[in-house]
């Protein structure tokens, strides 16, 4: 096979440095314009800003009353009340109206009193010079640099170009980037149906879309252009056109790797220069920066991975840089802070890795839960609440030992946010969106890793509450037993939020015939399980000891999936025949539903957060009509008992 | 006098509650529509969003390799390898393509052999159930609720809908906000010449400018109308205009407070009803906030004061919350940090009073200098870093004692300024608009108290460097003796900056006459004063001491400015004949300058900061060629020694 090759992987700053410099023997990137202020709005200064008016431009009244010379007053007193004449020597005058010739002082209209029907006023204290007058060039004098280049024009400083007369700012151009989407079997968005997309045969293209939305953010102007086959010929041709159109920077979305449909990099080499191919940093890692001199002109050039999360790395570490350099100023940061892993991060040395992490304040120690890492994983985008990068020389970074994240959100939406580690449930996210809507600054923070994780991970002290199913197969009573044995020490309240049926999913019309747990056992049945530690698996578990069957003859007994959803998109799929989930997951998909029986799913809540405002916005929203409604018609929930407390326990 | 009277004032907390509360009975606000992705960033969600797609929507490959099942793999070994025939069982795979129908897993091309002419494959390794593929609904499952409402649609959730095939999210429709300025004396801001605006006669508006970008950023439309007289029924005519065009919220630009001229509170109670009248903030006290019904529906008005800060205020305290609640978030918050101020700041008990401040972090300690505080003072807007409250019942916070201050800007931005507290000039500004363009992520932030008052904020620690130009009267030479007398303990370098010219501003043709210090005692010369502890004071003390002239003998000497920019304003306003300042001050504004000499001023510097980037940046910029460059350009400045360390000061 023909395989191109990556030159040596970069860091991300070398590979910068390395861009940027040549980018500065070709361009000074986009030029200046003049703009109203009406259309100045976040934009950029490209100079120092000379006031051209003073500001106020004369002197003014700053309260309502009559306008004197200070020195005709200074004889008044309490004892000797002075009289002035208005229109002679004092002169009736509102907030912000020139001081007449002559006058250099104001007495406040609540300081007078008007005698012989208006023609005179009564003062008894003077007036010293200046007294509430505005005086000209107070604030601004006209020469005066009022803002420097490099500062973004928010609505403050429209103000202040305003005031000083600079209607007309000079201002950085916007960048213009040309996007170039590339791949044969690329659709765009609008054009692709939900049967191609499933057959896999075609993909939808929304790369573009996402990283025109971060170049708009960054104060470029972003221009897609058409998708271009996995053809050298077609995404040369491409790029010359975007060249020719003027624009300042072009990136080609997917074929940026070293495998043999990636044609990024040879026809960056073919029109110009690669100066890096591949980063050490994961996501990310197939990112290409180079030049390209077509048309007569000299523009960079970047390939960027074709997965959404290796996208947005590529272009935040090296597109939005770039034009924060062009603006003059420094490219955004993310504010750092200090957390708790919950969970081991491993990784690969010699790559960096970026962990998408969601963030949980559990009494003052900022407690993190890793995302799924995929480069293709788009929500672990939008769940994020901050990165953690693992270091290019370590292997990963241990549970429990504080690290730096990187915050996508503000500090107060963390300090808002409860953090729920254990069991899934679909009703989480409705609980979520209802806490957001009635408590704008609260939300719920939602991490799986099963019932028994949860009790485990309050017990360390890393969550505000735990979801869990844990049916004691002595007893029969879910959760008391595994509370007791696992949260000594760890005062609790049960509150129950559902009663849910769990049972088998299975393709529409059961072509397998899956009754009960014995036909799991059959020769011609795949299932999907569960992982360990979750209530699904031990009721699994409990039920195959009721009727004395053994796990190792369940084909797939050891594949694992950690969400009702999941297990049943694996049915869907049809790399599974059955497995055990919650109705409401089937009915989501269409599948139909072999009820096993009903099972309690609760909220385990530390009593030491019963008062917290977060947690009793919670028990507001699961005892609410508009919850049991909503989950009512998700189907296979019983919710009359939603949020009563079942038990207290006390820890001992 | 016919006049308003003020409700009781409020405290903003209970002001919103009120006006929010009635609000709330009369509408939800906006209602929400359904936009393509392409149109929808930035809005705001206004539904919980459940996926509609899977993703991904098959199972794929995540490598490039073949596709096989991992069953017919297992026996493959080092020992053992195994081959595969493509096409058989064996399938070339490229990443993201759909698994061929039967198999489970891809084996990477770097862990393959190809042999007999591309025909067949050989493993050394067995490939595991699912290795290197991308399972359907890994990311996503169909009916997962993917986002909230509340949730503002950015790069990260574009993906995320697009992928979840959500194209069409339904969001909030944004708040209709009309804006009536108002004002008789007002034009709009393209249409005021200076000549007018000198005058006094006409006052620009550009109230509606600020506020529109701000209404604007927080997701509202805002719409401006024209400028409507002092008139009430000029103004309720335009109200009624305003809610017939469905607005959904109507701000009345000035007119607020309780002055004959104030017809707001008038107009609002002959629509609808007054909710509150006074606020108790300053700046931002006028404040009337309330509703009217008119043309068949009821909308909330407020009514803004018509100083910029004070109407900023009021629109960030009010208006911007009522938008985020509509939206069903949170409004935004400003980070708080603790600042130590580095003078007092005294207040009206009764009143909350907001300061803005500038800041600084010197040795992890976080200083704040006030700035102007008038609520016309636009340039406290744009160059405030940050916000101080002294709460309604304090008399002011004492210098030195930590309080909290809200950020205006990013922790990064406050710790790469240098703060420089001392004398002014204006070469300062120049200086930082360098260092932003040379060093884009530090800034020069310099606050103006004086020669002195620089030294002594030298030796408390509270800045990186102060400008200096403090003459000794008995040796002539400037700053040392100075440094020495107030630095004990505080070893610096003095770092020449420039060498300036002093001397008399007068106005065009020197009308007065004035030739010397000796013409300032002359009885019909007002003179305007620099602040005691200024290197001009004592300039000009030197001076008076050396001919013999007594101080009291001059007209306006105990009148004081703080720059000299404000010095010569106050002579070309006609307020003082004469004042000593620096030639460019008088070159600025086209006044004559009469010379008295040559004085030097000097970077202050301590030698703790010598290696200091920042401090390493701002000597690089005043050593450039560009800096001597504009400076020369300025008039009346030598150059030639600027950057020069002239002396190191060891502290004993």
């Amino acid at each position: 096979m023909d395989r191109n090759v990556y030159l040596t992987l970069q860091n991300p700053e070398t590979a910068r440095n390395i861009w940027f410099n040549r980018i500065a023997q070709l361009t000074d990137g986009p030029g200046t314009e003049n703009l109203p202020l009406e259309e100045a709005a976040h934009r950029v200064l490209a100079e120092p800003v000379e006031a051209l008016r003073s500001s106020p431009a004369f002197h003014g009244a700053a309260m309502d009353g009559i306008a004197v010379r200070a020195e005709d007053t200074f004889s008044a007193s309490t004892k000797r009340p002075l009289s002035l004449d208005v229109g002679k020597n004092a002169f009736w005058i509102n907030t912000g109206q020139p001081l007449p010739a002559g006058c250099n002082a104001v007495i406040m209209v609540e300081n007078l009193n008007v005698i012989d029907g208006g023609k005179r006023v009564v003062t008894e204290t003077a007036a010293f010079p200046w007294q509430h007058v505005r005086k000209l060039g107070e604030d601004i004098v006209a020469t005066e640099i009022l803002l420097t280049p490099g500062v973004e024009i928010g609505a403050y400083e429209l103000g202040a170009l305003a005031a000083a007369g600079v209607l007309h700012p000079t201002v950085f151009q916007k960048a213009k980037v040309a996007i170039i989407p590339t791949g044969s079997e690329i659709v765009s968005l609008h054009q692709a149906n939900d049967e191609d997309l499933r057959s896999g045969h075609v993909l939808p293209e929304f790369n573009s879309l996402v990283l025109s939305a971060c170049i708009r953010d960054a104060g470029g102007a972003a221009e897609v252009y058409p998708i271009a086959p996995d053809d050298p010929e077609a995404i040369s041709k491409a790029v010359t056109a975007a060249v020719t159109a003027c624009a300042d920077l072009v990136v080609i979305i997917a074929g940026s790797s070293a495998g043999s449909h990636d044609h990024t990099a040879e026809v960056v080499r073919g029109m110009g220069e690669v100066l890096v191919h591949g980063i050490s940093v994961m996501p990310g890692k197939p990112t290409m920066l180079g030049t390209v001199t077509t048309a007569g002109r000299s523009v960079p050039i970047m390939g960027v991975p074709g997965y959404p999360v290796s996208a947005l790395v590529a272009v935040e570490e090296f597109l939005l840089p770039l034009l924060a350099s062009w603006q003059r100023r420094a490219p955004k940061t993310r504010e750092s802070i200090d957390v708790i892993p919950c969970n081991p991060l491993p990784s690969r040395p010699g790559m960096e890795e970026r962990i998408r992490v969601r963030l949980g304040m559990v009494n003052d120690t900022c407690f993190a839960v890793s995302l799924p890492r995929g480069a293709g994983t788009v929500t672990s985008l939008s769940r994020a609440d901050a990165i953690i990068s693992v270091p290019r020389d370590s292997e990963g970074l241990d549970a429990g030992k504080p690290v730096k994240a990187q915050l996508l959100r503000t500090r107060d939406q963390i300090a808002g946010a409860l953090l729920a580690i254990g069991s899934h449930d679909n009703t989480l996210e409705y609980i979520d969106s209802l806490l957001r809507r009635t408590h704008p600054r609260f939300s719920l923070t939602s991490a799986h890793v099963g019932s028994l994780g949860g009790l485990l991970a309050l017990q360390r002290g890393q969550c505000h509450l735990a979801g869990s199913h844990l049916l004691d197969e002595e007893t029969g009573v879910y959760n008391r037993s595994a509370i007791q044995e696992h949260l000594k020490g760890v005062p609790v309240m049960l509150v129950h939020l559902v009663d849910r049926e769990q049972g088998f999913v299975v393709m529409p019309g059961n072509p397998k015939n899956v009754h009960g747990v014995r036909d799991l056992c059959r020769e011609d049945v795949r299932f999907i399980n569960r992982q360990r530690g979750s209530g699904t698996r031990v009721l699994l578990d409990y039920e195959l000891k009721k009727q004395n069957l053994v796990a190792t003859n369940i084909r797939g007994y050891r594949e694992e999936e950690y969400t009702h959803m999941n297990v049943a998109a694996a049915i869907l799929s049809g790399r599974a025949d059955t497995g055990l989930a919650v109705r409401a997951a089937a009915v989501a998909l269409g599948l139909d539903f072999i009820p096993l029986g009903m099972e309690e799913y609760d909220l385990v809540i530390p009593l030491a957060f019963a008062e917290d405002e977060r947690i009793l916005g919670l028990l507001d929203v699961i005892r609410s009509e508009e919850f049991r409604h909503r989950v009512r018609n998700m189907g296979g929930y019983e919710v009359s008992r939603s949020g009563e407390v079942l038990w207290e326990y006390d820890g001992k």
